[in-house]
C-alpha cells in the first residue's frame, strides 16, 4: 500500500509522481495543501519533520525528501529499472539529484514565488506571514523566503537561481554531446525525472526559452519527456486551466527581467 | 586502481578517506592544496568543474561529490558492505548525506572559516582574493565567502550554522534513541561516515561539547566512532600537530560567541 502526500502543483511531490507512474505503480493521494499551510499541521509534521511535499508512506513506513522517495521506489519495485546498471552510471545520475536539490529546487520556489506567491502571500494576515517565516526553525528558509517576498525579483536569490539554471542546462547539453538520448545515458532514469519538473515549471512560466535556446540537444530532449505519457498523465495534465494561466501570465510579467539578470550573470562571471 | 585527489584537512576528502579505508581498499593521494587555490587549476577543473575536493578516479574515470563517491564506493566495491540491507534503511541512512550536503557542509566550512582560515585570506593580495570569491561561477558560494570574510562571527551563515548543527544532533539523538549502535541501524554505514568528519572538525575547534552536552547517546555513538581504526589512520591521525593546534586556539576564540548564537536560535525558534 502506497499513500502519496502531496500537493498538485509543487515540483517535488511531480518527481514521485512520474516515477510512480513510470514504474506502473497504484498509489493514494492525500493532498496537502501548501497556500493553506497544511504542511506544517502538526500530525503532518510527524511523518515530515522539515515540513515539505511529499511524503510517500509504505506499508506504514515514511519515506521523505523526494530525490531519496524515488531511488526508494526503484529499490523497491525493480521493475522497470530507472537507474542505470552500473555504479559509475548511478553516480553519473545522481549528480541530477543533487543539482536539484542543491540549487535549482531553491531556484524554482523563488521564480515562483516571485513570479506570483508573493502576491498571494501579501494578502496573508501579519501573524500567519510570520508564522510562515520561521519554516519550522529552518533559517536558510526562512532568510530566502523574507528575502524573495520583500525584494521579489530582485532578491539576490533569484539571481542564484538564474545561475543554478544556467549551470544545469550547460551541463545538460554536455550530458548530450555524446549522442545519449537521455541525461545519464540511453536509459531513461532518475537523472531525467529529476530534471523534467523544473523544465516543466520554467515552461508553464514561459521563462524555459530563456535556457533551451541555443540549446539544441536539451531542446530535443525536452521534446523527448514531454512525449512520454507520464508527463500528460501525472506531470502536467493534472494542473488546472486556472493554475496554467497565472503560471504563463504572472511569469511572463519577469521574463524581461530574468532575462537582463541572466545577461548580468553571464558577464559578472564571464571565464570562470 | 584507485587515485583520490584530496586535501588533507577537507572534511568531504576525510569521508571518502573513511570509505575506503573501512573497505580495505588501497588507494593513491594527490594533494589539491586548497591554500594554494589548486582546485582552480584548469587541469583540475576538467576533472571537477566545481573546483572542490575530492575527486576519486576509478580506472581512468572521475566520481565527484563525496556523498556520490561514497555510494560509488560500496557499489563498486560491495565488501564489506557499508549500506543497510533494505530500501527502507538506504532511505534512512541516505538522509544523513543531505543533512551534511545541505547544511552541516555549508555550516562548517562558515564555522571554520571564521575561526581561522578568515585570517589567512585577510593576507592575501586583493586579485588573488576576488578571484577566490568567484568561486568558478557559484553565487551561492560567492556570497557566503564574501560574508563570512567581511563579518566574520557575525555573518547570519554562521547562525545557519549553527541551526544545522542543532538539527543534525537533535536529529542524531533521536535516531539512536531505540537503541541502535549507529544512525542508520545496528551496522556502521556511510550514514555515520558521512557525520564523522564534520563532528571531528567541530570536536578539534573545541565546539563539539555544545552540542553533544545534554546528548548521552550521541556522546556515546561519538566515542565508538572515534574507537573504528579509521578514525586514527585516516581521520584524525594525518592532522600535523601545528593544524590542531591552530584548530583549538582559534576555535577557542569564538567558542563563547557560537554558544550565545546557539542561544539566540534556539529562542527565536522556539516551539517550531
Amino acid at each position: 500500500m502506497l499513500t502519496l502526500y502531496q500537493f498538485n502543483n509543487s515540483v517535488c511531490s511531480q518527481k514521485v509522481r512520474i516515477t510512480l507512474s513510470e514504474k506502473g505503480l497504484q498509489w493514494e493521494t492525500r493532498e496537502v495543501n501548501l497556500f493553506r499551510s497544511e504542511q506544517y499541521d502538526p500530525e503532518y509534521l510527524k511523518l515530515n519533520p522539515k515540513g515539505v511535499v511529499p511524503t510517500l508512506v509504505h506499508d506504514g513506513r515514511p519515506v521523505i525528501e523526494s530525490t531519496l522517495i524515488c531511488e526508494y521506489l526503484d529499490e523497491a519495485f525493480p521493475e522497470p529499472s530507472l537507474v542505470p546498471d552500473d555504479a559509475y552510471g548511478k553516480a553519473r545520475m545522481r549528480l541530477w539529484g543533487k543539482a536539484v536539490d542543491e540549487g535549482l529546487h531553491d531556484g524554482v520556489t523563488v521564480l515562483s514565488f516571485s513570479a506570483m506567491f508573493r502576491d498571494r502571500m501579501k494578502e496573508m494576515p501579519e501573524a500567519e506571514r510570520q508564522r510562515r517565516f520561521l519554516n519550522v526553525g529552518d533559517p536558510v528558509r526562512r532568510d530566502r523566503h523574507q528575502s524573495a517576498f520583500e525584494l521579489g525579483i530582485e532578491s539576490p536569490h533569484v539571481f542564484r537561481a538564474i545561475a543554478a539554471y544556467e549551470k544545469a542546462f550547460k551541463g545538460a547539453e554536455a550530458a548530450l554531446e555524446g549522442g545519449s538520448a537521455w541525461l545519464a545515458g540511453d536509459g531513461f532514469s532518475l537523472a531525467d525525472i529529476n530534471l523534467m519538473p523544473y523544465a516543466a515549471r520554467l515552461e508553464n512560466l514561459t521563462l524555459l526559452g530563456i535556457w533551451l535556446d541555443g540549446r539544441p540537444k536539451t531542446r530535443a530532449w525536452w521534446d523527448r519527456a514531454k512525449a512520454r505519457p507520464s508527463f500528460e498523465t501525472v506531470l502536467n495534465g493534472p494542473l488546472s486551466e486556472a493554475e496554467l494561466v497565472e503560471m504563463s501570465s504572472s511569469g511572463a510579467k519577469i521574463r524581461q527581467r530574468v532575462t537582463e539578470i541572466r545577461a548580468d550573470y553571464l558577464v559578472q562571471f564571464a571565464g570562470v
